[in-house]
C-alpha cells in the first residue's frame, strides 16, 4: 500500500478489475463499493480492500409483495379542486397523478380516512353526500353548493419504489418495476429480519452494509401532466410514512386521531419550509420512534455478522432523523451523505456517529444534474469536480469527516485522464486536511452564532434538500456561507430561546420570508420577543435577513423592529412619512463586490438606525445600537465569496471582535484579506491551511502569531504550512 | 361679450384690474374669484362678472377661539413605542409631533379616552399602572414587563388650521397662526350661523360662496423630526373629526363606545388603502350625518341671500362624502375639484350636483408641486399645462363638467405670453367639448365595467388623494386609464355583489396588493366567491391585477384562482411543481410598447390558462376560459398610453366586443388605431372629437358609420369633426 492510502471509497466495476485496482492505488482507496445496478466480481471481493455493499431494505422483494400487496407503502393524495356547476359534481381521482407510481387504496380501512372538502368554504363535506365509484375511479358529490370548488383526500398505494423509478425512467431501463413494502406490519418485519440474516450469511466479503437508506422515502409525487412531471417534492416531509395501520396506532398512542387533511393541508402538503404544526411534530416523533427501533433490529443482525452498518443520509431517510435525540439508539456505525455544497459537509460531520463519509460530485455517470454531460463528450468532469470541491473543502477545513468516496461506473473515467489526475490530487488534499484535524478543531474567532428558526437543531445546516432545490431561500445561502467561516455555529428553535440557550450565544441570525419556518412562527410569542430584546440590550447581536421575525397582528411586522431599527410596511403605512436617510460608510466593513437585494416597503423605525448600504434608494443593510447590543438587518443574502466575507465582517464588527483603527476595521489574526481565499489554523498541530476558491491566481496576507504571512495561490490551490 | 365667453373662472387680482379684464376677455371668463390671501377690489367686484368668494368656515375666528379654546378641533395621537428596560418606563408624548400643530388635551373628558398599550403583547395596560405628568408632558408606567414596548394613545388639540399652516410655512408668512373651531358644539354652531349671516350681508357682490371646504380636514399630521416632516397623511381618513363630545354622542347613538385605539390602530391609523372596519364605517356615517346637516344650515343662509353655494372638494372635505347617500341633502349648488388627472375629472363630474367645476393645474404660483419652478425663471407653465390637459381632456370627452378655472396670482402670467395664448386655446377646446355633450353622452363600446373593492361607490374613481400620492397602487393607474375609455364604468363593493349588482356588468376589475381595501377583504366570504364564479360561467369577465381576491387560510391565495387560472404561492407551494407554459400570441391584442411588471411566485392553476405575456419567464398576462366567461390576470398595471389601449383591447376582446378576423383582432367603430390618440363620438350631435395625447405628430384611422376616416394630428392637437 502506498503512503497515501485511506479514507477513500471507490466504486468497483466488474469486468474492469484492472482499472479498479489501478485507480484504487492512484486515489488511495481502502474500500471498494458496489453501486445501484452493479455487483462486484469475486476477483474484486477477494482483494485486500474493505467492501461496502449497498442494500435498499424495502425493495427487491417483489415476490413477497405480490403475495402481500396490501402491505405496500402508501400516501395521501388530493384530487381537484373541481368547480361544481350544479348541485352535483364528479371528481376523477387519478387525473393529476402518475399512474405507474400510485394505485388507489379503497379498502374499508383506507376509506375511513378519505375526506371530501368544499375548498371555497374550507369545510368538510359529510360522508352522506359523496360516494366512490371504483370502476372509473371517481367520487361523486351530491346536494352541494354550486360554484364552490371541491377536492377529495384519498389514500393511494405507492407501487413503484421512487428512487428505483427515477433511475429506471432516467436510464430507460427495461425490467420489472421494483415495489416497496412497508415495514410497519409485523409480518413484513419478520420477513425482513429473516432476509437480513440470510443476506449477511450470503455476503461474507462485505465489511460494511450500506443501507440506502431505511424505510420511507422523502415525498416525491409525480404528476400525469408532461407540463408538470414533478407534482410535489420535499426532502423533509413525512407523507410517505402513512398507512391506516400506523394512523390507527398513532391514535391509540397519542390519544387523538390524525386525518388525511392533516397531511394534505388544502393540497399544499406540509412542506418543510413552512412552520411545522404540533400534529406534524407528533407524527414525526411517532414515525421516528418506529424507524429507529426497527432499524436497530436490522443493525444488530449486521453487527452479529461482524460487519458495520452505515446509513446513507439521502433517499428513504425519513424517520431516521440523524439530528434527532434517538439517532444514536439506531446503532449505526457510519453515515454517508452525498454533497454538492459546504453545508452538506457540516450536516454530515455534525451527526453523532463514528464514521462520516461524503460522496463527492459529480457521480461517474454520463450526465449530471439536469442532464448536462459529465463523463461523455462535451463534459468537463474535472472542472465540475473542482467547483464542487472548493465549497466542500472549505467546510472540511472547519469540521472533518473521515472518508470521501465516489459513486457510479468507473470505466466512464477512461476518456478523462485529467480527471483521474485531479482526483489523486483532491484525495491528497482531503487526507492533508484530515491530518490537520488530528489533535482537534481549528481555531475560530470565538464568536458563537445561533441560527434561529422553527425547526432548530433538527434541521441543522439544511433546509430541505440540496442547494439547487432551495436556492430561493436566504437561509440556505447563509448556511453555506457559515459552513466555512471561523465561527461556532449552532441551530436553535424558539423553545431553546425560552430554555436559556441564548446565554452562550453572541449572534442570532433569523433569515427568511415571512410565514415560513425560517423566519419562524415563534415570533407571535411576546415572551420570545422580550427575551431577545433583553438579550440584545445585554450585548447580543440580532441579525435579521429578508422578512425576519415577521408576524401579523402587531404594531410592527418585524417583531424585532425595535431592535433592528427597521420594519416592513405591509400596506397599512403607505401614508406614513418615512425617515429620510443617508448611507453611512464604515471603511473596511463591506467587501468590494458584495451585493445586496432591492427590497421595497422598508422603513426605518429609529432615527439612530445607520444605513450601511442601499439599493435604488431602499435600505439594504442597516445597523442599530440597542443598549450593549446591536440589531443588523439585511434585505437578502446571496452566497458569493464577497458576500460571505461581508457576512463575517459584519458579525465580527457587531460582536466587538474587530477593532476600528483610524476609521478602518481591523479583523485580527488568521483571517485572509482577500474574499476569494480563506484559511484555517490548527493550533494543536501548528498547521495552517490557506485555500483559493477561485479559478484565478490570488494573493493574500494573513496575520499570524509568527507575524504577517503573504501567500500567492494558484487557481483552486490549497497550501498547508507549519509553524505559523 | 365675445362669442366664446363662459364656463371659466378667473382669479382676479386687485392692483391688476387691467390685466384681469384683458385675460378675462381673452380666456372667455364669466366669473372672477378671490384666492387664499387675496381680496378683490371694488373695481373688480362691480364689473359684469359673477363673483366667487372663498370662505374657510372653520378658521378666521381666532378671537372667538381664544375665548373658547376647548372648542378647537382635535385628534388622537400615539406616543412611542418605547422599550422598557425595567419594570417602569417614562414616555414623552410630544417628542414625535410638530408642536405648532398640536397641544395635549389632558382635560378630564379627554383623559377618559387615553390608553396605554403593551405593543409586544398587544394588550392594554390598566389605568392603575400609569400616570400623566402635565409638567413634562410624559406618561410614566409602573409594574410592567421589562423589554416590552409601550405606547400612549392621547388626545391633542390641533391649534393651527392645517391648510393655512401649509400655506403659511411654504410661503414663509409672518402673521398670526389661524386656529380652527370644531362646529360640533352648539355654541360654535350658533356662532357660525350668525357669522355666515353677517358675511352674506357684507358681501352683496358675491354670486357664489365657495366653501373651502367644510369642517374637518383630511388627516395631516406633521412630525417633529426634520428627517420625517410628514408623519401621516391620508386624504380620506376621519381622525381629525374626533372630540370627547362627539365620541360620547356616538356611544349614545350607536350603543357602543369607540376607543382611541379604534383610530390609532397600533400607530398605523385607519388609512383609506386598508379595509375599513365596521366601527370605522359607523364613525364615518355618524360624522357624515352631522356634517351634511350642519352644512345644510349654512347653505340655507347662503340661499336666503340669493347666492349659490359651491363646495371645494379638497382640503377639509371630510364628512361631506360627495358620493355618499346624504350629499344631495346638503343643498350645494356646485362642486369644485382641483385636478391633475383624468380620474379627478370623473370624480368631480360624477357627483349629483348642478354645477361641476374643475380647477386646472398648474396654479398661478411661482412654484408648483415639489417646489419645481412654474411661473418664474426656469419654469415652463405652458408645457406643464399641456401635460395636465391631455389627461384632463380625455376624461372630459367622456363626461363633461360645466366649468373650468384657475387659481393663484394673475400677475405672475405677465412674463409668459405663450401661456396666455395657450390658455385661450385650451378654454376654446373646453367649450367645444362641452358643446358636443349638449345632447347627451358620447357613444361607448357598450361594455359595462365595474371596479370592485371594499369601498365601492363611496370611493368612485379615487383611492385617496392625487395620482402622485397614490402612484404605488395599481388601481389608480387603472382608474386613470378608465377615465377616458369608451366604457361604462361603475364602482361597487362586496355588498353590491351580494345584492345583484353584477347582473348588469360585463367586466369586473379587482386590482391591488393583498390585504388592502383595493384587493379587498370581502374575498373571505364563500358567497362572494361563489356568486362571482357563477357570474363568470354565465359570461362575465373577471380581471384581476397584482394580488386580486387575496385571502389567507384557503387552498389558493387568490380566491378567484380557479377563474383566473393563476395563483400566487405565499411560501407553502415552493416544493410543488409548476405547469410549464409557452407564450401564446393573439395578433393585434397587445399594443406595441405596452409593458408588464415582473412578479415572482405566480403559478398556473389550470392547464387551459393561456399566458399572453411574460417577464423574465414569469407569467405577466394570462387569460382563462370558464364556461361562457373568462378570467384575466395581469401582474400589475401602469398608466401609459400603450397600456391604456392594451387594457381596452383586453376588455373588448374578453367581453366579445372585438372580432377575430384572419387571426387578427378587429375592434369596431369609433376607435383610433394609434394608442397616442383617442376619439369620442357624440351621436346626437353628429360630432366626433379626435385627440393627440403626445408631443409628437400622430396619424390615426377611425372606422365610422360614414366609412374609414384618416386623421393627422399635430402635437397635443384636438380636432372636432361633424357628420361622421
Amino acid at each position: 500500500m502506498s503512503r497515501k492510502k485511506g479514507g477513500f471509497t471507490l466504486p468497483g466495476e466488474s469486468g474492469y478489475e484492472k482499472l479498479t485496482l489501478e485507480l484504487a492505488e492512484k486515489w488511495g482507496a481502502d474500500v471498494i463499493r458496489d453501486s445501484d445496478g452493479t455487483q462486484l466480481s469475486d476477483e474484486l471481493l477477494n482483494l485486500d480492500y474493505g467492501i461496502y455493499s449497498t442494500i435498499c431494505i424495502i425493495r427487491d422483494h417483489n415476490e413477497w409483495i405480490r403475495k402481500n400487496s396490501e402491505k405496500q407503502q402508501q400516501t395521501f393524495l388530493m384530487a381537484g379542486p373541481i368547480m361544481a356547476q350544479e348541485s352535483s359534481v364528479k371528481i376523477a381521482l387519478m387525473q393529476e397523478f402518475y399512474r405507474e407510481q400510485f394505485q388507489i387504496n379503497d379498502s374499508k380501512e383506507a376509506m375511513k380516512y378519505w375526506q371530501v372538502y368544499d375548498r371555497t368554504a374550507q369545510k368538510e363535506i359529510g360522508k352522506d353526500k359523496w360516494s366512490y365509484n371504483a370502476e372509473d375511479e371517481s367520487v361523486t358529490l351530491v346536494d352541494i353548493m354550486p360554484f364552490h370548488t371541491y377536492t377529495v383526500n384519498f389514500l393511494a398505494y405507492r407501487i413503484w419504489e421512487e428512487i428505483s423509478m427515477y433511475n429506471h425512467v432516467t436510464n430507460k431501463w427495461d425490467k420489472e418495476h421494483l415495489m416497496q413494502l412497508d415495514p410497519c406490519y409485523p409480518e413484513a418485519q419478520a420477513y425482513l429480519l429473516e432476509w437480513m440474516e440470510n443476506w449477511c450469511k450470503e455476503h461474507p466479503a462485505t465489511t460494511v452494509v450500506r443501507f440506502t437508506s431505511l424505510f420511507y422515502n422523502f415525498v416525491w409525487i409525480w404528476g400525469a401532466d408532461e407540463r408538470r412531471p414533478n407534482y410535489f417534492t420535499d426532502w423533509g416531509s413525512y407523507d410517505f410514512s402513512v398507512s391506516p395501520y400506523m394512523l390507527d396506532k398513532f391514535a391509540k398512542e397519542y390519544g387523538y386521531a390524525l386525518t388525511a387533511e392533516d397531511f394534505v393541508n388544502q393540497g399544499k402538503f406540509r412542506v418543510t419550509h413552512m412552520p411545522p404544526t404540533k400534529k406534524q411534530r407528533d407524527w414525526m416523533e411517532f414515525v421516528n420512534e418506529f424507524v429507529i427501533s426497527f432499524a436497530r433490529q436490522l443493525v444488530d443482525i449486521v453487527h452479529e455478522y461482524k460487519k458495520e452498518a452505515y446509513l446513507f443520509y439521502d433517499d428513504s431517510w425519513v424517520g431516521s432523523e440523524p439530528y434527532g435525540e434517538r439517532f444514536e439508539e439506531s446503532g449505526f456505525d457510519g453515515l454517508i451523505k452525498c454533497v454538492f455544497s459546504g453545508y452538506e459537509v457540516r450536516l454530515c460531520a455534525g451527526v453523532k456517529v463514528k464514521t462520516h463519509e461524503i460522496r463527492l460530485h459529480p457521480y461517474l455517470f454520463p450526465v449530471g444534474l439536469g442532464g448536462a454531460p459529465t463523463f461523455m463528450e462535451g463534459g468537463n468532469p474535472t472542472k465540475d469536480t473542482q467547483e464542487y470541491w472548493v465549497n466542500v473543502r472549505r467546510a472540511l477545513l472547519r469540521e472533518a469527516v473521515q472518508r470521501i468516496g465516489l459513486g457510479g461506473y468507473l470505466h466512464l473515467t477512461e476518456g478523462f485522464p485529467d480527471f483521474n489526475e485531479y482526483m489523486e490530487h483532491l484525495s491528497d488534499e482531503f487526507r492533508d486536511i484530515v491530518s490537520c484535524h488530528d489533535k482537534g478543531m481549528p481555531e475560530t474567532t470565538g464568536v458563537k452564532v445561533a441560527v434561529l428558526h422553527d425547526w432548530g437543531s433538527l434541521r441543522s445546516w439544511t433546509l430541505s434538500g440540496h442547494f439547487h432545490e432551495t436556492t430561493g431561500h436566504d437561509l440556505i445561502h447563509v448556511n453555506e456561507a457559515l459552513a466555512g467561516l471561523p465561527l461556532d455555529v449552532t441551530f436553535i428553535n424558539f423553545e431553546d430561546v425560552k430554555n436559556g440557550k441564548l446565554e452562550d450565544v453572541d449572534v442570532v441570525i433569523n433569515a427568511g420570508r415571512a410565514g415560513t419556518a425560517w423566519s419562524g412562527e415563534g415570533w407571535k410569542s411576546e415572551d420570545i420577543v422580550a427575551i431577545l430584546n433583553r438579550w440584545v440590550y445585554n450585548g447580543g447581536v440580532f441579525m435579521g435577513i429578508n422578512q425576519p421575525t415577521a408576524a401579523d397582528g402587531f404594531d410592527t411586522y418585524f417583531r424585532m423592529a425595535d431592535i433592528l431599527g427597521i420594519d416592513e410596511d405591509t400596506g397599512a403605512r403607505v401614508c406614513h412619512g418615512r425617515l429620510e436617510f443617508e448611507v453611512s460608510e464604515v471603511e473596511g466593513l463591506l467587501t468590494k463586490g458584495c451585493q445586496f437585494r432591492k427590497k421595497e416597503n422598508l422603513y426605518l423605525t429609529n432615527r439612530n438606525t445607520r444605513v450601511l448600504a442601499e439599493v435604488d434608494g431602499q435600505p439594504a443593510l442597516t445597523i442599530c445600537d440597542n443598549g450593549n447590543g446591536k440589531g443588523i438587518y439585511m434585505s437578502g443574502f446571496e452566497f458569493t465569496w464577497e458576500n460571505t466575507r461581508m457576512l463575517l465582517n459584519l458579525i465580527l464588527f457587531a460582536a466587538g471582535k474587530a477593532q476600528c483603527e483610524n476609521g478602518k476595521v481591523v479583523y485580527g489574526k488568521y483571517l485572509t484579506d482577500n474574499p476569494f481565499t480563506e484559511c484555517a489554523y490548527y493550533k494543536a498541530t501548528g498547521k495552517m491551511i490557506v485555500v483559493n476558491h477561485s479559478e484565478r491566481k490570488q494573493e493574500t496576507v494573513i496575520e499570524t502569531d509568527m507575524g504577517i504571512k503573504e501567500f500567492v495561490l494558484e487557481p483552486y490551490e490549497m497550501k498547508m504550512v507549519k509553524s505559523v
